[in-house]
């Protein structure tokens, strides 16, 4: 059975030493202080150890099942959903006005970090729903968030983001759903939608679909679009549940991971609908959703891996197999443990530096949509749009390859199910696909996020980095930090600078080098992260704040990574430079 | 359902433009002409797209069963494993005195990609069978070779090997199966064996098990070890089948993939064996399986990239989605298809321009043994022995990363099981586990082949690619292939002058760096294996010989590789030159 325990540590170091809430000037941050944070988080890892661990195992080998055209959920994770829901833990940074407790979403990011490692395919039930909840609060009416939000913000109903159809994945102006207006101002909604995550289940009383549909009048492709809230069961003037809506599960998919999670084809025949947001601006309020959505996932991607690396440390301290070969390490037992090998240990170092480095910048980019949502700050607010296609693409990207490196450390014991490193990787792997294919992100990064506003959040973006390296150029305790991230800064500007002359002529000179491009931005970031937490480590250490050990370790970590994987930017800006021709060689049919 | 068709035009490039096998010189290549090879890969190919790829969903969904100690393998396959047996498929290469057909080992692996391929579980039943002949044929008497080999090369009795233990893996110097001398000569085996693929099914009517024990006397470790042959079924003195041995299948292990094949918990309780080569020199009998194995294996790496591949670019022709933004290929249709968009390009190129390179590597491979085995000729064998570890451990991480890669083009679809898409991915992961893990290989690699004979090999396999780009670099054809050939081998060099000049004194500085540098030595293979194929085009056509315009592909695919994946060499060759300090920098405890 896997083991999980919330780093708690770390997130505190993160917090406390490199983000400093209490020093933002963000509204709700001076709530932030260590001994208040370390409560949550402390109760968030209990609950994740004991209760939604357990049950990670149990969702992947039992599934969820269709059973009379409902979907029941793996033994046990309905009481495990009472007791999420009885610790306010899906409200946490939810509007009070409709029952949430007013957090900062940093906080919700950290506590969603601890349940996405325990359970990733659980956490999605609540995990869909704050996005909706999030969209009916940023589009609807007042009543109609009296009408959703009480109920959703404590989970009694969940909510669902309905986009795909059988023939629109990515391209959603082919959808066909259709939205008929009826007298009364709703909609009769028909159509098909496929792959809606928590589309069906037992958990709660109610499911507030939101459905993008065609209505009339809207023209072509996505402008025609609009968003729809659509409830499993009616709900009555006096906020009972009324009759069933005309919304039927067609099957759950079996999938390759989160099979805990039920995956569903919705088909909607006339079901009743209420338009949500501006009638054919329906691409915009489903934006709030996958925005929000695309970071939770960049988050999932290292949040599994983070689980399997805990299991993969376990291991390698446990099996005892081949002996040291420089006689460092070596026991009295018959063997040494793995973790003596250096290939091990270069294993574990790479997905320690990836983790870490990827919490930081999760957690930063919380901050910074906290500073955008809470002060109005407009950089924050560019920043936080250029950076979550890298977050969602490279971190599920890497986050992967880390889970599969964790269950390389098993050996063959890895690939036997039971062992439970299978999961990992296999429950990571959709992280890479879905909210939008890491080729989407791409696309998003250099065809939109890069020119968006003039290039101003892509400079601001680079100034930060700058202002950063002088800052700290002369710091001798920053030996090994400066260096490569200005060389890898260099690197990223060069990139963005050839996208700009040669996309210009011929679009595909940029989108040819786009996931390149995704990537040596990721490395940037966490290169960036990286020196910023070695800097704060070394001056908790000056200071004598914290465990001397783990910042000392904090700071090796630092350097592993920017000595071993920051130089990865060289590699991607000379792939970029070779440009659209050897891409875009072959004819279609020579492949 | 995934389609399959064997890549028989390319293989004929490799085989009759590139090695050329009439103008070696080796015993029995004198065979191998177009006419022929053609017509035995065509014979191969549509029993591999009729028969074996349609079973391999089945065999994933079905998965093997274990019944009243009997396990059943999934519908189809006995049927599909007759006609493997009744087309002489199992015995291509097999030694004629014994029923084989003689033919090179070349050949075997051409045959062998395109099975693997189809159904990489299926397959495995014969393909252990193989490994098991070779080990009798090279280490049994002459008694044993006459006993087992006729009914082994037709696959009436298939064969397994035994070497992993609960608490032996790697490490099975750890193992604790005994073997009793017994007073008639033969062995009583009592211990419990785990991992052992195809150790039981009902597609023969016996099982050949080769078993590493311990028999007294030998000494501690892997001294002690030796090899024996334990049958499911006695032998009576005419042939016939006797009583059952006391070895039973104790469980069939739950895997991540290639669930057709049953992996198996062996116990063997006081079974009867006899002694296959040398007391106390089972490991090296061993190795004669578990090279060839290995070998075999990174084939798999590969081929079973290959049917994903395939996959990737039927959904990329047919799914239509978005809009070429240059306008290049756009068609009239409600979208442009998938292959229009430069990063599914990107992507595409990244997987042929490996399969490619990776089939090439692996065919020259094998001729390499042709060499040693038929010719007696010790650089070859000395160079197969240094690419081993190369071929298994590259060609099995690329192999997945490819896998993967192609799973990505199907979106969301290539998430849900009934596709296919996952499972080639699943089937591809155990490639980098199993006949010793990728980590051990680089281990292999760095700690013994590279200095094996005081590194005459590897002198040798450097002074080939020297060689060739002396014959070629003022060759105008080969523009984009000489430099950076020429380049990477230099960073391979330089690699094995720090191991050399840092290892002696402390080994974790050379081992520190071991999968970078077995990584860069595949992208040196590949690069290698490239430009002589770009040669080979070049030459056929000016010659005005084959297919132009493939000829035109496959230099153009080249230079791909050449350009966006050889260049790595030099990130792996700065990881390698920052020694072991920031692997080893911390204590074990600190993970």
């Amino acid at each position: 059975m896997p083991i999980y325990n919330a780093p708690v540590a770390d997130m505190q170091f993160i917090l406390h030493e490199v983000l400093k809430p209490a020093e933002t000037g963000i509204p709700g941050y001076d709530e932030l202080d260590p001994d208040f944070t370390v409560a949550v988080l402390d109760e968030a890892g209990k609950l994740a150890r004991d209760v939604l661990a357990p049950l990670n195992r149990v969702g992947d080998t039992e599934g969820c099942r269709l059973e009379n055209g409902v979907v029941r959920t793996p033994t046990g994770y309905a009481e495990a959903f009472r007791q999420m829901k009885d610790g306010g833990w899906t409200a946490l940074d939810c509007d009070p006005a409709y029952g949430g407790q007013g957090l900062p979403y940093l906080m919700q990011t950290a506590v969603g970090e601890i349940f996405v490692s325990a359970n990733m395919a659980f956490n999605m039930y609540q995990g869909l729903t704050h996005g909706a909840v999030s969209a009916i609060h940023a589009h609807g009416t007042e009543d109609q968030k009296r009408t959703w939000l009480p109920k959703m913000v404590t989970c009694d109903w969940t909510g669902t983001m309905n986009l795909t159809e059988p023939h629109a994945g990515t391209d959603l102006g082919m959808m066909r759903t259709r939205a008929e207006p009826q007298a009364d101002g709703s909609y009769l909604i028909t159509g098909e939608k496929i792959f809606i995550s928590a589309g069906d289940h037992d958990l709660a009383e109610n499911i507030v679909h939101l459905v993008l549909a065609k209505a009339p009048g809207g023209g072509e492709g996505t402008k025609g679009i609009s968003l729809f809230i659509v409830p499993k069961f009616l709900v009555n003037e006096d906020g009972s549940l009324g009759e069933r809506n005309a919304v039927s599960v067609g099957k759950i998919e079996r999938k390759m991971g989160i099979h805990g999670n039920a995956t569903c084809v919705l088909n909607y025949d006339g079901a009743k609908g209420w338009l949500l947001g501006e009638l054919h601006k329906g691409m915009r309020a489903m934006f709030t959703m996958m925005n929000e959505a695309r970071l939770g996932v960049g988050l999932q991607g290292y949040a599994v891996a983070e689980a399997a690396y805990q299991n993969a440390v376990a291991y390698a301290r446990d099996r005892l197999q081949g002996r040291s070969v420089s006689g460092q390490g070596s026991t009295d037992g018959p063997a040494d443990p793995l973790i003596v090998h250096p290939d091990i240990r270069r294993n574990l170092m790479d997905q320690k530096s990836f983790l870490e480095g990827a919490r930081a910048l999760t957690f930063w980019g919380a901050h910074l949509i906290d500073r955008s949502v809470r002060l109005g700050d407009a950089e924050a607010e560019g920043l936080i749009s250029l950076l979550t296609p890298v977050i969602k693409g490279f971190q599920t990207d890497k986050g992967f390859e880390s889970a599969v490196a964790a269950q390389q450390v098993w050996g063959g014991h890895g690939y036997i199910e039971d062992n439970g490193m299978s999961q990992f990787a296999r429950d990571a792997r959709i992280a890479m696909i879905y909210e939008g294919a890491n080729g989407i992100q791409a696309l998003d990064l250099v065809g939109r996020k890069l020119a968006a506003e003039g290039g101003k959040p892509a400079m601001a973006f680079f100034h930060l980095i700058r202002g950063f390296l002088k800052e700290n150029e002369n710091d001798p305790r920053l030996e090994g930090f400066v260096e490569p991230l200005k060389q890898a800064s260099k690197d990223c500007q060069k990139a963005a600078m050839f996208f700009a002359e040669r996309g210009m002529k011929n679009p595909d000179e940029a989108l040819a080098g786009s996931y390149d491009f995704m990537t040596m931005m990721g490395h940037l970031c966490l290169g960036y992260m990286w020196a910023r937490m070695a800097r704060a480590a070394a001056d908790a250490l000056d200071a004598g704040r914290g465990d001397a050990e783990a910042l000392r370790t904090k700071i090796a970590t630092g350097r592993y990574y920017m000595l071993r994987h920051l130089p990865a930017t060289a590699l991607h800006l000379a792939r970029i430079e070779s440009g659209a021709g050897p891409v875009m060689a072959l004819s279609a049919d020579a492949f």
